[in-house]
């Protein structure tokens, strides 16, 4: 795995013109842009699954970070059970080869790739973020303690965590970014009304576990 | 466990009259009403964790399938995923001492109890119905296949069942009386729209697991 600082990379779209031949493409060697969380952990599978990859990012400060984290995973054998399934996504312009190509390279990362258009959160994120709110708004609404709802919906349906422990999870930044964005596109859906005890924590910088706070109080 | 053939149960009413009294109540005796799927379940648990039970229907031919059923129960020593929250409901009417003493109960039972307020769908149904229904719409929208939204909802965030998978499980039939039921409350809501393909299957009387065909085909 190599790691490379580029302000800019031209080359890559010019591999998306073989979808144009006769045969679906083999991807064997892999650039990935954008050394963060999901940058780096896509390289490091890529890696390990026996493709030649690169990691480019803006700065060697990003990049070194990129590296620690690659190497802390590597140790700890992280379960990443949010990345098991890549989404290939088919937008218009998408070529039949070019897709099949990309749920082939899926597989050969050892993941079970699921196939979507290009709309607003694509699957998980579509059906898991409004069933989050809808948690919110029954805790809002005065029905049951977020404690409660998030016993009821492990033990009563077998969900690894509770509504609120995911959103303190994933973050409440970001799922009020996602919220806000839907909201923007369709702001008579009650589904995508805003939350006021969201807006509240995040106002204050509660952000979930990456905070220490969230809906819960963390360590 | 004693099996027992009314048409009507006066005296259970008069056992919430304790309430009044000093001391919370600690239940030993149970009266199921209902020897049906759910009502048989909570006897065999009630009878197997010391306590006395009387099973009550109206017809020897409900109890005896209600016994066959605890019987088989007992030798497969089912796994009843969906039953192990009890949620104590408190209306208007409850006294503290008849929830704490449900709540007691509950524990009794050896399951973990949450309590909620006399709301359409309590915690479980409330949540996992519009999250369903939400699944039904981004197919019906064409943004992916049902199976694909179901392996990204079990490998993606570790449910035990795609949402496809479980609406056959609980029944289309039951699914559709939910929604139907909300959607007469609050027609407004988009969560509670009817979906065309649940009332379709549900007119063909494709209900699911248990009528052979619901969502998906079964053997």
């Amino acid at each position: 795995m190599a790691f490379v600082t580029r302000q800019f990379v031209r080359s890559v779209s010019s591999s998306s013109t073989a979808s144009a031949s006769a045969k679906k493409i083999i991807i064997k060697h892999v650039t990935v842009i954008g050394g963060g969380l999901m940058g780096a952990g896509i390289a490091q599978v890529a890696a390990a699954t026996g493709h030649t990859v690169v990691l480019v990012d803006q700065t060697e400060d990003i990049l070194a970070k990129s590296r620690k984290g690659i190497e802390e995973s590597l140790r700890k054998v992280a379960k990443k059970k949010f990345a098991e399934t890549p989404k290939v996504i088919k937008t218009p312009m998408t070529s039949q080869k070019t897709f099949e190509s990309l749920i082939d390279f899926s597989k050969a990362l050892g993941k079970h790739p699921v196939s979507c258009k290009d709309t607003p959160g694509f699957i998980v994120n579509r059906l898991l973020v409004p069933y989050c709110m809808e948690a919110i708004r029954l805790h809002e609404r005065g029905d049951a303690s977020k404690e409660d709802i998030d016993t009821a919906m492990k033990l009563g349906a077998g969900y690894p965590m509770g509504p609120f422990e995911l959103l303190d999870y994933v973050g409440l930044d970001t799922v009020k970014f996602i919220m806000d964005g839907w909201h923007e596109m369709d702001a008579k859906n009650p589904l995508f009304q805003p939350s006021p005890s969201l807006n509240k924590l995040v106002a204050e910088n509660k952000f979930g576990r990456k905070t220490g706070e969230g809906y819960y109080k963390y360590q």
